[in-house]
């Protein structure tokens, strides 16, 4: 058939879906060793729903490295990033409210299959390492479990897979370098940090000054406004001096570039700057599916517990302590969460120069 | 292999879930026609998503019904049909979220591939049918689109089932029986129903007298809190009178019979007596799924409003317009609702007989 | 005090939110007249915290409004804007998700102090009737409760601040103007308008002589395909001729001026741009918040039903009926939703001018 | 007035629900020191929501305990401390969807008023101590900050009523006093944790005994079946000897009595039999109200973290670290979360004697 026919062949619903194949996939073990458990259905369907999101995440994960790719990324697909980003945060606010479905399965009803899914785990799921991947989680930040490599479960056709997303470019990585390409950071005689740190520096000698003066506070209370102050080391120290962040990057402490966490700061800071709103929109994207993932581990690590106590997992996993720990460790964006330390009050912003402020607006100026 | 050695046979979660065939059946018609679009996959997976809940949720009211069957409904199984039916409540609150997912595709996105998916259209989801069926929509209370009836669009061999499924007893006749066999409503000389009017009459001659007593309301209030009232003729007329209620069922506009709403109406006032507790929740949940139900045909018409506009579907369908119609009449347990109508004050309440009082609770008594 | 030590002066959590205050408020009536009901704290809390929301909506709504006003709005506040609205959107969500909390109070739960509340009413709720004229809701698109003013149940201080409001400009109206001084509508040659009709007559045209050609469809599917696309008339028909438009606009059938719909055509069209990225997601928030709007009419339509069934209301309204016709009828973006029915796809949008395309990019172009 | 008059003394919606005292109580520190941030109103007003929310989880809470105070709670009552309980529920996942909107707020927007609040905190909110109380937080199990009593923030006589109630029954201390007082623990001769442990060991045996002996797993496979399994230490010990329980209980691991948890156990694996139904609906809502604390206090963490980075908090506090503890610590009723580890597949559960079977059922018997 000709590409135009196909256009015009008519569809049924239940071809198009593959409904008769979907339907076909759901085979109960607790029947095949002819103890059928009613509630293994819920088990087999909420898992391979889960596995369809995995699915629509990383093709808009993919989609979105597509685009910022080989510094491919223009203004005009700014917009669409944001909505797939968006999107995936939607997706995984779904897959948390979906833990609830399963949860109305209780522990007894459980025992009356588990068994019979020896050795199986979540943590076979291909998908679910490829989004990680596709994300940035790197090696050397994951929790392990039992020292075994998360590639050790699956085939070889599968592992390589991974492997060349581990070596591929991630999302985290692309971000860090369009960052890095941000163009505002110096514009003429006006260089960004400079005048932000001069802002610094001012606010907290200003505040530190009119605290010392006051009648209305105590002494105890002066000393926990100027702690609350932070000083340039405690809050401000990275971003202060190059040198002091290259050092936490070699200790993996942060792991923005120094100048991409510079970009990042500028477009937080100057977020109403026509060029900088939707750039804005993108980090924050970054930041909720970040947390969204963290929650649906955490919301995970809760159900295991519920469901199995301190028993090991059918996959011989410790369960509930290992999800635990994933969920606080295994953020990527952190550094753009981190930024909220550095910001000032828009009081204290340093004046943009004009030029620089035409440059941040639209070409069509009313 | 035995069911034995079948027990102890290794299982992968990939092979366990058919991740494979799973992931191998979003087949986008788009890329057929050689213009793929991005969006498509979403459309398909929303789509595959909301069958396998469809799969779920009548795994469930199958297993409700067949508790109910042939009377076999006992007390142990109460807490079960309960669990279950929340389960179903569950799994439509999250389809109901779901369509903001689908939505955070945009008209314009959807009109990429919109024209090669004709004449597919959500009318000829089979799963679907089968749950309505099972909850008990009849074919008389159904709106039709364009006079046809809505299984025109499926094969024979579907066709059949529905057949099958129309003519068997859903779960609504099945409450309706259950009801019908509440053995509390006469004991002894005490009659419920006689109990009840003269508990409502009373309370309606007690309160007309002092409203039109009291010195605090003008005359206008006066007649206000008497129309708030109602007479035995408005708002009690049909449970008053059983000839009246069965004009009502022969009409159409109430469809559990007489027997059965006044069991439904004892079960609400005297909730609190142990062996109604559970019960009680069963008759909650019914109409929290009935409502559910309606929810997401409420969502689904704005979907489609908001997807399509004032167009006409793929299927050729006039779509939210029809879909609004079924939110508002397609309700299966609508006199369960109805018995909120009835109620009357815990102070009215006619006092129970100690020998009803006993039989309403455990064997053990403390 | 001065301002500045007013800054200095410390705060405690209990005075500064006045909790004290808040929680001295809850005053049951069931208390009141002697007959404490558990259930009445609920009532009143839930729709206390509803108070406490529309303030925080109309506080936000204003806010948007003062940034339009006097034609004020600039591409700095579009990004604040959006985020306005966004919350906004976020706030109804969970308003909706509250009635479920309402709801866990049970009819029978509510007949304990029910009588106690005349003539209390949701109707008397002022906040409510603000926000709906800050939106925009129009008195002659109301749909009246047995045909009285819906201001007749305020004090006049209250009335006077309502009709202010009726005759103010509400968001509505300043969206609409915004629309109408969209620059880009005709540029040098270029007219948008006339480029769109010529690509709709293309598509329809070349669209219908393909689907005759084919030898694929059945001369049935023939017709609904190209009933499907519809013709200038049906779909196209407003946007072709102004008059047309000016004609349904005396009609009250639509409320956006014409050139407000043509422009609101080419936001969604060319949404990409880099100047139109932020107002084409202003639309869509205008659009959310309109369908969040009447999600929590109809679920409040539904709730009403559950708790007093076909009874009159305690302020004599006829309750869910009323509230499910305003869920339908008192939209007030609905010409928004509309231009999903005008949309082509993107296959078929007519190239922008280079020296257009320029003008929606951003002054610096990397 | 009398009584009687009040109770038809008409009612305004604003006056019932003080509307004007409510909304009069939100004064912007902005403001008062010169400087309008339009945030404020969101900070003010989503925390204002919060209390309300408390004052009614409160109400339940205390409702809950009054029911169970003095072995008071009887059969009738369960239905209702299961729905009230439910109701706290629902209103913390309200709770935990609400962070989301305060969320819409910026870090940079937090800033322009933040420094004004100082030193106020959400550790002086009173309402939630006294949750965390009637609840059963015990002193000992709560993370401190900076070593200080958390009552040191408030007034002498808030001190002291938080005072009473560390010293008078919690919710935890009536559900442990009441599942000691289970009746079904022995009937006859039957014994039910002799019962239970010799269907472990049995269980245990025979599943090793086949695991052993199939040919069909490796060694390896063998050996980790065998530990998930767990032996009657590992996972049984504290259920199999009271002596090992009361070590543990002395030590702190467990806070529920010997005899409590073992009915915990019982409702749990019989809650099919009528007694039992309601009984195990109130643990699993125990288990939900816990889970649920501490997801709020983990989206409370992820919020800090969000809103403020690595500062210091106005309250002085170290923020979302603080948070993040009491998120894993601050359960209450963790013993029954931990019941799930005791669970045994259904085919293994000892069949119950005739006699305990008919105490377990309804007086009236079909």
């Amino acid at each position: 058939m000709s590409n135009d026919d196909k256009k015009y062949s008519s569809v049924h619903y239940n071809s198009y879906l593959r409904i008769d194949e979907l339907l076909s996939n759901q085979v109960l073990r607790s029947e095949e060793v002819g103890k059928p458990a009613h509630e293994e259905l819920l088990f087999i369907i909420t898992h391979q729903v889960y596995e369809l999101w995995f699915k629509q995440i990383n093709h808009e994960l993919r989609s979105v490295i597509n685009m910022f790719d080989d510094g491919a990324v223009t203004e005009r697909n700014m917009g669409v990033t944001v909505g797939r980003l968006g999107r995936v945060g939607d997706i995984l606010e779904l897959m948390i409210k979906q833990i609830g479905v399963l949860e109305t399965m209780t522990p007894l009803d459980f025992l009356d299959f588990r068994n019979y899914l020896f050795p199986a785990s979540g943590f076979q799921s291909f998908q679910f390492r490829e989004m990680e991947l596709l994300l940035g989680l790197k090696e050397e930040k994951r929790h392990t479990y039992h020292n075994t490599d998360y590639k050790s479960v699956f085939a070889d056709d599968k592992k390589h897979v991974l492997k060349d997303l581990e070596e591929g470019m991630s999302l985290f990585e692309l971000i860090d370098d369009w960052l890095e390409r941000t163009p505002f950071l110096q514009v003429g005689n006006w260089d960004f940090i400079e005048a932000y740190k001069k802002a610094v520096e001012n606010m907290l000698t200003n505040e530190k000054v009119a605290i010392m003066e006051t009648d209305i506070l105590s002494d105890k209370y002066k000393k926990m406004r100027i702690d609350m102050l932070g000083d340039t080391d405690t809050y401000f120290g990275s971003i202060m001096s190059e040198e002091h962040h290259n050092k936490l990057l070699a200790e993996g402490s942060v792991k923005l570039s120094y100048k991409s966490t510079v970009a990042a700061l500028l477009i937080n800071l100057y977020r109403d700057e026509p060029i900088l709103q939707v750039p804005f929109q993108l980090l924050a994207k970054l930041v909720d599916v970040d947390e969204l993932l963290a929650r649906w581990r955490y919301r995970h690590a809760q159900m295991v517990m519920r469901m199995i106590g301190r028993k090991v997992g059918t996959g011989g996993s410790s369960g509930h302590e290992y999800l635990h720990k994933t969920a606080k460790g295994h953020h990527i964006f952190s550094d753009l969460h981190n930024v909220s330390t550095l910001l000032i009050p828009r009081s204290e912003l340093p004046e943009l120069p004009a030029d620089l402020k035409q440059k941040l607006g639209f070409y069509y100026q009313g």
